[in-house]
């Protein structure tokens, strides 16, 4: 008898009809003798629809007040399933994020997990019933106010249950078939993976595959909690992310995948004084703002004393980026700021990739093979990832996972929609 | 500066517009410098369309599941309000029955409050903050499951805040412009109530008059909380309900209005044994099976040492009470049970009545006037009930509202739909 937490995206329930599904799904798992712990999202558009009606209400709703609205989503399919697993003869109980135990920051709207008590879980789960948690919400203490935990939240209660519990394993039910090789809307013939590295699947995350957030999967590398990424809707393999590179190397194919983002914008620190303090400097005032940084590379700069340093952050963030650090160019001695916001990355992960001298050769001729100029590159001991303009990310992606053999025998299999 | 809690009901918050409407209402109550409470009810058909859902996915919801359920509306309404509020510059906080400190029995779907706890209430009084609490749920305790307080749950809220934060008064804002002397459906000239006394109130509420709730007059009668029922669209006036009848008295018109039900349903448990025991059996067997009983009379029966005790029921109830009586037809030694759905209760309502003999009399001739037969009468010391056929119950309105002249020069208002 295992213990197994499933975490259903809000496609997989986003009906009656499809609430039903998966409660037959959970009661497969419950009646092979498994002990189990459910994490839905809210159904399908719940979260566009309440955040809809609040632009209605208020022209810049408090944060406080979106969490206690949004956090009614999961309270409906968690209470749904509930009665959907109580129909099918097995007992069943829903719980919020706060009866949970789900502990987070008061940093409403993207709360952090701080600690889970899980007392009344365990307490039903003794008693024989499905637990079904509430995901993306918490509870903030001593306040008791209602936190979300943002993008990604329903993944990060799933494995942050699943780690308190001790779970045997963390399944992941989404829209596809576990994760890919590439996205299979630009390349058909992607393949599943069966199993990768959680190194692996970090890179792939921060790449752009959109499959597992990389909080979520930090989370569970740091506890060792196996994750499982299967479809919703049949499929019966998925894919198993667990363990490090190095206890994987020898059976592992020399790269995982290809991954790509659109969603990144590019900016340039022309001419800042090559000095020390002056990065640094460039970096707090992001910092400050609450800027995350994604590739960061520096270059040398044709003036002498002065160097270009060149980063990319998401287009969301890009023009508070520039308008932060023009803000203070005289303090920070820089030359100007350029800004580009049609370009894409693209990345190749691969725990294989260390040992092998030849990747980047191979990575650089198949780009310029289809015309491809790379903008900047920027590698890890097991990603490379290039910039190009974002009309030729698809063509970057295909030309990578032909060079490099990436490719199945058969289509895989995509379905619409994904979840919180 | 006084503390006023206001209740909403569900058609008060049916959209987004209306938010807007009650939130400046609000405002303005706050901004005259009074602090505010505000108990909201699910937005307008938020319930229906829950429980919909609920029937959709399984035969018989569970009760602890639908209440979890039907939480979530109070919080999408609750939380609107509040950001609609921080739009006008106000501050404000929505918290849950549970976050309120509203402690409830464990009966899920009809829990009944216990207790009080306004602990985090005051503090964001204090803070400047209106307070918007969620009408209609609470928590039960020890085990922290969300409950649902059934009909009329959202005022028994708010006058239970009101009672435990000592408020100046409780504001009932619902779809009409205060209490009338008679459903204005049916009589055009209904007049509204100034004021009236919480006795005259109940006996109006347990007649069938749907403004308020007899649980939530009740409670306000116990702990002396002053109810003030106003139209939530417009209207100045409202209906004001405080002090005993004795209180009263002096200023206090001789009749106060006509109430009728035709949601009951008549019971005849026909032969019982005429001896000691056996109508206790009787209402033991229905309260067994949580039934509540309106009206009871007993008749002499024509068959010697027998006798025919007759009762109303809500019709919901008719059935589960006839097929619990004939399943103890031996035991109780009864000949039959009839059951009789088509009836309606008109009751006729007011302080005045007590010492005024001519009342009963004055009664029987007006209904006697439009040919309507009396099935079963019943009196309180300040009310006057019968049953009669149930397409008569409009005429028997009319024409006691007419003979005791309780109507007005004016038309009253109304508003379609009613909130929980």
């Amino acid at each position: 008898m295992a213990l197994v937490v499933q975490k259903y995206g809000g496609s997989s329930v986003d009906s009656t009809e499809r609430i039903r599904a998966v409660a037959r799904r959970v009661a497969d798992t419950r009646r092979a003798g498994h002990e189990v712990v459910v994490v839905v999202s809210a159904m399908g558009d719940t979260t566009d629809d309440l955040l809809e009606l609040a632009g209605r209400v208020a022209a810049e709703p408090l944060a406080r007040e979106l969490d206690m609205l949004l956090s009614s989503g999961e309270r409906v399919s968690n209470s749904l399933l509930a009665m959907a697993l109580e129909d099918l003869g097995l007992r069943a109980c829903s719980l919020s994020g706060d009866q949970a135990g789900m502990i987070t920051t008061g940093a409403h709207g993207r709360a952090r997990i701080t600690e889970v008590r899980p007392r009344r879980v365990r307490e039903e789960l003794a008693r024989g019933a499905v637990v079904l948690v509430a995901g993306f919400q918490g509870v903030h203490l001593p306040t008791g106010d209602v936190t979300t935990l943002g993008r990604g939240g329903s993944d990060a209660t799933a494995v942050a249950l699943a780690a308190a519990l001790k779970a045997d394993v963390c399944e992941i039910y989404t829209d596809v078939d576990g994760v890919l090789t590439a996205d299979p809307r630009i390349v058909p013939n992607a393949r599943r993976l069966d199993r990768l590295s959680y190194e692996e699947m970090l890179e792939l995350a921060a790449s752009g595959a959109k499959v597992l957030m990389s909080r979520c999967v930090e989370y569970a590398r740091r506890n060792g909690v196996p994750l499982h990424v299967r479809s919703a809707y049949g499929g019966e393999q998925g894919t198993t992310v667990f363990g490090s590179v190095e206890e994987q190397t020898v059976e592992q194919a020399l790269i995982t995948g290809v991954a790509h983002d659109r969603s990144v914008a590019k900016v340039v620190v022309a001419g800042l004084p090559d000095r020390p303090g002056f990065a640094s400097a460039v970096f707090r005032v992001l910092a400050d703002q609450q800027i995350e940084l994604d590739v960061v590379v520096q270059n040398v700069c044709t003036q002498p004393g002065r160097t270009d340093l060149t980063f990319t952050v998401s287009e969301q963030d890009g023009p508070a980026a520039v308008a932060a650090l023009l803000a203070r160019r005289g303090e920070l001695s820089l030359r100007d700021v350029l800004y580009e916001e049609h370009v894409g990355k693209v990345s190749l992960v691969g725990a294989g990739m260390r040992a092998q001298p030849g990747v980047a050769a191979t990575f650089c001729e198949a780009l310029s093979s289809v015309g491809i100029n790379i903008e900047i590159m920027c590698t890890s001991e097991i990603r490379i990832s290039v910039l190009c303009k974002d009309f030729q990310v698809s063509d970057a992606v295909r030309a990578l996972h032909d060079a490099f053999q990436l490719g199945g025998s058969e289509q895989a299999v995509v379905y619409a929609g994904s979840g919180r």
